[in-house]
């Protein structure tokens, strides 16, 4: 099962009606989300998942007949909800989520510079990218995968009026939490700005008033396209490259060529050739290992919501990668000591990893002859 | 072995004479440590490690006779260096070391908006608690916990006027990635304030400066100790809580009860009775799950160095506790997709943690009749 996005309880029997509450950290100026709803679920096959995931990061999940997969089609989900018997893609709303919209629900405010607490109202969605739970999205064709393209921009459309954030991201692979190794994804939308792409929107921001209306993003990336050491791959309308200041072994950072604030934004032919480079950045991430490459994946664009009323022309859509692996299938990077108190660290250059990146094989390791 | 300690491979063979770096990631205003001289380092028993953890938090290492531990006295560490017959603590230079002192060989600074970089210098060293491999900060009788205390003072008495920021800290436990099971910590200092600290002491001048010369952990006590939802536990000298901001599911703080800038401020019985509070703490921590409780614990407090010229009078001293376990001795808590892209979230509140504790049984589970 996954740690994010299934239960193993009844969701109305054991949810409080309650919306949950964000607080803040003084100290390190950063809000925390306190989802007191999903306090009593268990995880189930936490245990197993870390032995088996030490052993196999293929997962036996992908092996077990369709029917017993709570995410495919047909499925049985521990709410008791079943799924649709979907062809291409199917989103539902998470049976655990972390916000809700509890309409009479208010919790409790507080307002003081070392006591602040938010209500947080908002939506949680699970996105099942194919019925198939053998493929993933570096083995689906570029057809399938377009269709998960369009399914986060209708989800981005649908939502993005009512929402301040919404933050269409996937964890796959046990090692960050996810054991069902079914294709599918997750979309968390809020009723405010998160702590992360806040400090993002200011310093974006203050580059662009610095630097005479110049977008941050962009001109990073015309800098690395000169450097050429961090870039993995181009196409037509997007560059793929490992962030000078990349933390997470393999992490990278896909870039539209132009100007996007968001992915709604994104023509035609930018999400066809969309497809075309994330199943090509994907290859290249299972062939490291030869395994399916365990990731966290999270697209960041211009707030939404009451944003939408702003100018946010500073903003530059952007897709992050950081998968936790370090030097082997089984050896995840472990966020340490010296790194929670004082200051994260890598071990080796991101210019390393790009270049590991750039040479690896284009064709996955499980269609090879 | 431990992934932050020990290596296995010759330091002298493998490491390359250039100090570490530090890049600036200028989306979210945070540096990152590149430590490339730690590169070529593999970490063996990793995968055993994580499979043995799933079954034995204990570990198999504190049943290894002593003299195959690397930490224990006359302990051959994999660089070839063989440790002292000590006694009591023994603190020795880490292996492959993050942070390095080559004075002839500068790193390449870079300084541009989009593209920082700067070279770091440091040190950092291990610290042995105990001669015995079987003990822990949890089951040393208080004279021996004292002992660390003041090695650990010692420290910093000797580092604090070379560097900006001498963090002393500890991995305890394999889901932390340190699997060698000998009671020690870490200590690593840096010729500058690293981003975390560094956020603390913006936060807390800025504080003092708002409130007319309040120390804000000292208020934060004070509003704590009225509101008594989340202290643990009090002596004469110390108070232990969870913090109202608190992210891991067990996170806990220990502040003075007087105004300390830092570990070397401390008095005699101030000492005294942290040897007690401590071990106290660590019982309880024990007892949640009747296993060896895996944590992150590390000091903070005014940084030093060229910092000790300066008025750092809004600091306080603090010990944090970043315990990774969830819902069982195996259910680490994850950091996944939505934490690192939006924003971190915990499952349960802050008050519910603290009333676990604060009812906790205060006999050591192994020490009961
Ligand atoms: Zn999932
Ligand atoms: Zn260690």
């Amino acid at each position: 099962s996954c740690e994010f996005c299934l239960n193993s309880q009844t969701f109305s029997e054991k949810m409080s009606k309650v919306n949950n509450f964000r607080r803040y950290n003084p100290l390190i100026d950063e809000w925390i989300i306190v989802a007191v709803n999903r306090i009593n679920r268990p995880w189930q096959g936490a245990k197993t998942t870390v032995s088996k995931n030490s052993e196999d990061t293929t997962s036996s999940d992908s092996r077990a007949p369709p029917e017993k997969n709570q995410l495919a089609p047909g499925g049985v989900r521990s709410s008791g909800a079943v799924n649709e018997e979907y062809q291409s893609t199917f989103v539902f709303e998470n049976d655990f989520p972390s916000f809700t919209e509890f309409e009479k629900c208010a919790g409790e405010e507080e307002n003081d510079d070392l006591f602040k607490q938010q209500e947080v109202r908002g939506v949680c969605k699970v996105i099942c990218y194919h019925p198939d739970s053998k493929l993933t999205l570096a083995t689906m064709d570029l057809k399938e995968v377009r269709t998960v393209i369009d399914i986060w921009n209708q989800q981005y459309v649908e939502l993005c009026p009512k929402y301040d954030w919404v933050q269409i991201f996937e964890n796959r692979g046990a090692v960050v939490g996810c054991s069902n190794m079914h294709p599918h994804g997750q979309l968390w939308a809020s009723n405010y700005l998160p702590s992360i792409p806040l400090k993002k929107h200011q310093s974006q921001k203050k580059y662009f008033e610095k630097h005479g209306g110049k977008v941050m993003l962009m001109d990073y990336l015309d800098k690395e396209i000169a450097k050429n050491e961090r870039i993995i791959m181009r196409n037509e309308h997007w560059t793929w490259l490992v962030p000078y200041w990349a933390f997470w072994p393999y992490e990278t950072m896909l870039l539209p060529n132009r100007h996007v604030e968001r992915f709604t934004d994104l023509e035609e032919t930018e999400k066809q050739s969309l497809s075309s480079i994330l199943r090509d950045l994907l290859i290249k991430y299972d062939n490291i290992f030869e395994c399916s490459f365990p990731y966290m994946m999270g697209w960041s664009g211009a707030p939404t919501g009451s944003f939408l009323q702003q100018d946010c022309s500073f903003w530059q859509l952007h897709l992050s990668f950081f998968p936790p692996l370090l030097r082997s299938a089984t050896v995840p990077k472990f966020l340490a000591g010296y790194e929670v108190f004082a200051e994260k660290q890598r071990d080796t250059s991101p210019e390393i990893a790009a270049k590991t990146l750039r040479e690896m094989n284009g064709v996955h390791y499980s269609k090879r002859n």
